[in-house]
């Protein structure tokens, strides 16, 4: 299978060739807060790209009663239930519920990913069952998508990619790696490996410096949940073949 | 200074802030093949978007008699005087000469920095050159703008910013660096370093199939011109400062 990393698809990615899977990662913190509310019961994420149309699909949904989440620069936005911080997800709030989320970065990503014949939401959080997914899937080619941060590139967003292919490799999946892909396994290979450094990027520390700290060291947890929720119709939603951890 | 590397600028770019120069890269060959032109002559290049631009420029320059170059899928354009290799670019052909010039990725990535105080165009070639200009000029904050490849990564982009890097850290520049540009630097730190590695990158592979490899060798030589040309008002013009070599 070929496999290649976008570094920054929130702001662009190249067309999907049929037959290809995507992997989403926007680790700080659409993603982990996407699959942390999965987890902790939440029976489906509808992403929308603006505040504007969050509350007019909450309108439009409102016999389900969903909650609103999300951000605008790291912080929650006005009248939403929610922001974007994976510790607010507890079992208390989400369970049973659905909820409508927008964020900027990985939204977008996601988004860009609608296409695909597979879309896995990925983070630190769930990643060797990412890499179980992908290797279950290996007739699919695969993009692994870094959602990057206002149209940057985000540290631990390629660095997630990097662990994917790095334990792709360590099951012996056979892959065809393009650039993107190559020059992420390399840099985890040569730097810190998984220690603290692989959160060290800059907007861990924009959010640190917002009062998010506990949140940011959460996300940088590895394999909290053995579980990947799937974006497909529109809708994130459990994977109903996998039984799922709750925590937090 | 701050610095971050745009790790596929042919695709997308963040906005630049006040006081930005930008170092656009396109290895595989858009910038290798300008630094060449104007190291052997050409005294100016305009590059446009299309092929139809292109025309429209030549007849509106026609007393100047402009020459038509450049590419689409790594071959010369029907009817244009010159292809993208650097190799053809001979001062017995351009010496003296305006260009029209027509690339995918590199033009992209020019136009996007099209609002920065000050654009270098950078490649392998003039790599140590453009660490010189950058170093005079620490009173702006640097973007590196890697073109990539048909909205893909380039690895020769990325490690031709990554040796940028490096080169200000062993001149002591004093450096903030984004995620982006940590990541080239550890790259460049962790990998083959300047040996053959440097242009393994997907793209050589595809020109060497279309015959092209000997143009692929001569983007992959480092400092072969002591020159950094600019692009300001709509053209990419010599360095007047510098004085500068012939080769090829």
């Amino acid at each position: 299978m070929k496999v290649d990393v976008v570094p920054v698809a929130g702001a662009a990615a190249p067309p999907l060739a049929d037959n290809t899977g995507v992997a989403v990662i926007d680790v700080l913190r659409a993603t982990s807060t996407i699959i942390t509310a999965i987890a902790n019961g939440c029976i489906g994420l509808l992403p929308v790209g603006s505040p504007a149309t969050a509350r007019k699909e909450a309108d439009r949904l409102a016999e389900k009663k969903p909650l609103l989440g999300g951000e605008r620069r790291g912080l929650k936005i006005q009248g939403f239930d929610l922001g974007n911080n994976p510790t607010e997800y507890t079992p208390q709030t989400v369970a049973g519920r659905t909820i409508i989320f927008c964020t900027t970065n990985g939204t977008r990503a996601l988004l860009r990913a609608a296409e695909a014949c597979l879309i896995l939401v990925t983070a630190f959080l769930n990643v060797s069952a990412v890499v179980d997914r992908i290797s279950q899937e290996t007739d699919l080619d695969w993009m692994i998508f870094c959602a990057g941060s206002r149209a940057r590139f985000s540290w631990e967003d390629f660095t997630c990619a990097g662990i994917i292919l790095q334990e792709l490799e360590l099951k012996e999946v056979t892959m065809e790696m393009g650039d993107g892909a190559r020059a992420a396994r390399e840099l985890v290979r040569k730097t810190a490996g998984r220690g603290p450094g692989l959160l060290l990027g800059s907007h861990a520390s924009y959010l640190r410096g917002l009062g998010l700290g506990g949140g940011v060291d959460f996300c940088a947890s590895l394999d909290v949940f053995n579980l990947v929720p799937t974006y497909r119709g529109g809708w994130i939603l459990p994977p109903h073949s996998i039984q799922y951890e709750t925590g937090v």
